[in-house]
């Protein structure tokens, strides 16, 4: 089999053999196959697309190229979840316990930051001495003894992921929909779970910008879960605006704990609410309104939030910041942007406004960029809301005083205000499971 | 300017800025630009297609990559001629002497043989003594003597021509309009020719297997040299039967010199005087008829083949070989090839008779395979042709009699025998001029 003759195929539309397929990955990781051909098969495969078939056996392929992590060793059906990316999405921070408070086994490996959208292991370290890194048997023991664990990613996860990835990077083949989803899922498929809920963003801060490739981009991944033994749902969630009002890592945490408490902000509730309740039902916790019902009751009766605290304790966190946010330590500097029109916020520009939060510090520009644990934002005014001169539409915090200028400018830019209110728009767009779309 | 930037730009279908193709084939020549990216580009070229006005430019920075030959020192307007490559084409060695002898200046580096076609140099070199070798110095000479001169390629021609064309062999992108244009122009450009004549072969042998993308091969390769100010013009010749009835490298120059002494195969010489023809056109020696005329004189009168003489014997071969051919060197092993039915030659299958004659050892199987001068093919039926049981079809030499089985089994192959007479092919299906295609 030669590698010539497989992009010769795909160049022409044909569909490559799992046999094909598995020479091919394998191949490329070994270094058989040099960078300039995968090169030239990445993008025949960007005009050409691949068959759910292909996008199926390809990310077994790449789950199957690294460590297969083996979650027996944790009794029960284990789910996991995944976002696509977004500005203010820290739903794993509330879902995860709402999960194991409902027994579930949530066995999670999370990653950091990078560009315009945070990380949830970044959020978790700015719990004073949170360990983001435990053994395999601390991990395990966790989710026995609290029903959920959250850690980084470990171990050789995936390896043609990271190499397809690399080269997708500087050859312009990111974007396509068989690449994405195959880059996902293999990670999802080598993390172990039986169950996966994916969270697809759409919108002006999400990845997907439109609806119609977020709805395609979800059932190309619930077509590889299905089709590797995986009982897989999606919901496609709106990251036109940033979901809730804290954008940063302990201001995330900060926000996650007020809705594990019974407050907080209605969209970021009601996401997390669908999130959990989705999980919940592919563990076979009931039909999807009593697994929503339990996962309303685990945040009423304390327990969602007893579970977050467990799990932090566990893990060598100090949950008295849970309980007292206050305590939590605070940026130094900060400057509220002020609203210079009357009327309604139009128009918000998610990714922008995930930009303002890199440029405070939040975020990382390049992988080893360092990050400040208390920079971001607050927002006070959202889509659709009223406004008039001189309220504050944001506060800005920072660590680095010369920045709060350009991150100023940054966010002004980022939201529109108009003299009409607009139109509501839709929280969640639709729920894909296995060949079927409900749409909103 | 990033490549990945230009690569997107490709990928969506834009056009690239002359800024950017410098920027792009620069970098690539002198390593900046790594494999990877440029085989991403080919790619999406493959897929996208250029515009005339890129691939214009970009043959332009491919032929200024390296040495441009400066032929000023010959006086009067040289005109080259460049076939796509056929089986039994020997046209430059006909061609050549009798533009020379009706006063154009042929200044020609010609290729060796690879794959199922063969190569002008190596055919020359079946003549003892002939040097493919010159000085410039030398080169510049024998033009200046004899009106033309035919050297192997020298010096650093095109260098980003066949760094791309390396890559394009590797990653399935050498069967695209636009990088095969781009490649044999960047060439010819760099060969420093005023005029140029284009032989784009067409069918079973031919690398375009249709008219329709000779046409549009000629058309894209004659914007290229007119856009470069070299006045161009392309014929589209028939490649679904070999040209003449010799293939091979002294079977091949034998046929030639038939042909210059006012015999040899029809369907050769009509080729050869068109080309001839224009050649002489381009170069201002009067409109397309007249020339022809002064070519057919050329030959009858003794002087083109006098022409052909004088250069040998001023690169150090002995022409005595060309006037009495019986005293070529002669192939030990020789068989026929019989036919096994009455009827018809309705098929001939040229690629495969091609390779019957690398099977022989008269061609290449890869750059460094030695080769049999005395070795190849002489038809006696070709298309068209009737046939009775026991005819020979061809007669095979070689001096490896243990290929001679195999070699017939192949020939055997590529020619169907059928009750009725097929319809005759035309020779000449088109002539492409600037703006203007005249189809035959």
């Amino acid at each position: 089999m030669r590698m010539y003759d497989l992009i010769t195929k795909k160049k022409h539309g044909g569909e490559l053999s799992d046999a094909e397929i598995t020479a091919m990955i394998g191949g490329y990781v070994n270094g058989e196959i040099p960078d300039y051909q995968m090169a030239a098969m990445l993008m025949a495969i960007w005009f050409r697309g691949m068959t759910d078939h292909e996008i199926i056996e390809m990310t077994k392929v790449m789950a199957h190229s690294g460590d297969m992590i083996d979650l027996s060793a944790i009794p029960g059906k284990k789910v996991d979840k995944h976002s696509t990316g977004g500005v203010g999405d820290k739903t794993t921070l509330i879902v995860a316990p709402i999960v194991a408070a409902c027994g579930g086994k949530v066995a999670k490996m999370s990653g950091r930051g990078l560009g315009h959208t945070g990380g949830t292991i970044d959020k978790l370290e700015s719990i004073p001495g949170y360990r983001t890194v435990l053994s395999r048997e601390e991990f395990f023991d966790t989710v026995n003894r609290c029903g959920v664990s959250v850690i980084g990613q470990s171990g050789n996860l995936a390896p043609a992921d990271k190499k397809l990835y690399a080269l997708r990077d500087v050859t312009a083949t990111v974007d396509c929909i068989p690449l994405i989803a195959s880059s996902i899922m293999s990670k999802k498929l080598a993390s172990g779970a039986d169950c996966i809920v994916l969270d697809v963003k759409t919108g002006s801060g999400a990845f997907m910008k439109t609806l119609d490739d977020s709805i395609k981009l979800a059932q190309t991944m619930v077509a590889i879960g299905e089709g590797a033994g995986r009982r897989t749902v999606a919901l496609i969630t709106d990251m036109d605006t940033p979901l809730g009002y804290g954008i940063g890592n302990s201001i995330e945490v900060i926000e996650s704990t007020e809705v594990l408490k019974g407050r907080g902000p209605a969209d970021l509730r009601e996401v997390s609410l669908q999130l959990a309740a989705n999980m919940l039902y592919l563990i076979g916790k009931g039909m999807p309104e009593q697994c929503r019902k339990a996962a309303e009751t685990a945040i009423e009766d304390g327990s969602a939030f007893d579970t977050f605290c467990q799990m932090v304790r566990a893990q060598g966190g100090d949950d008295n910041v849970l309980r007292d946010t206050s305590t939590f330590a605070e940026a130094p500097y900060h400057i509220d942007v002020k609203a210079d029109a009357d009327g309604f916020v139009t128009k918000m520009n998610a990714e922008a406004i995930g930009e303002t939060s890199v440029v405070l510090g939040a975020g990382r520009e390049t992988k080893d960029s360092p990050i400040d644990l208390t920079a971001g934002l607050i927002l006070h005014k959202k889509y659709g809301d009223a406004v008039k001169t001189g309220d504050s539409l944001a506060t800005l915090y920072t660590s680095k005083r010369d920045v709060l200028a350009d991150a100023e400018k940054l966010y002004r830019q980022a939201v529109v205000i108009g003299a009409e209110k607009p139109a509501p728009e839709p929280l969640i767009y639709a729920r894909v499971e296995k060949d079927r779309v409900e749409r909103y």
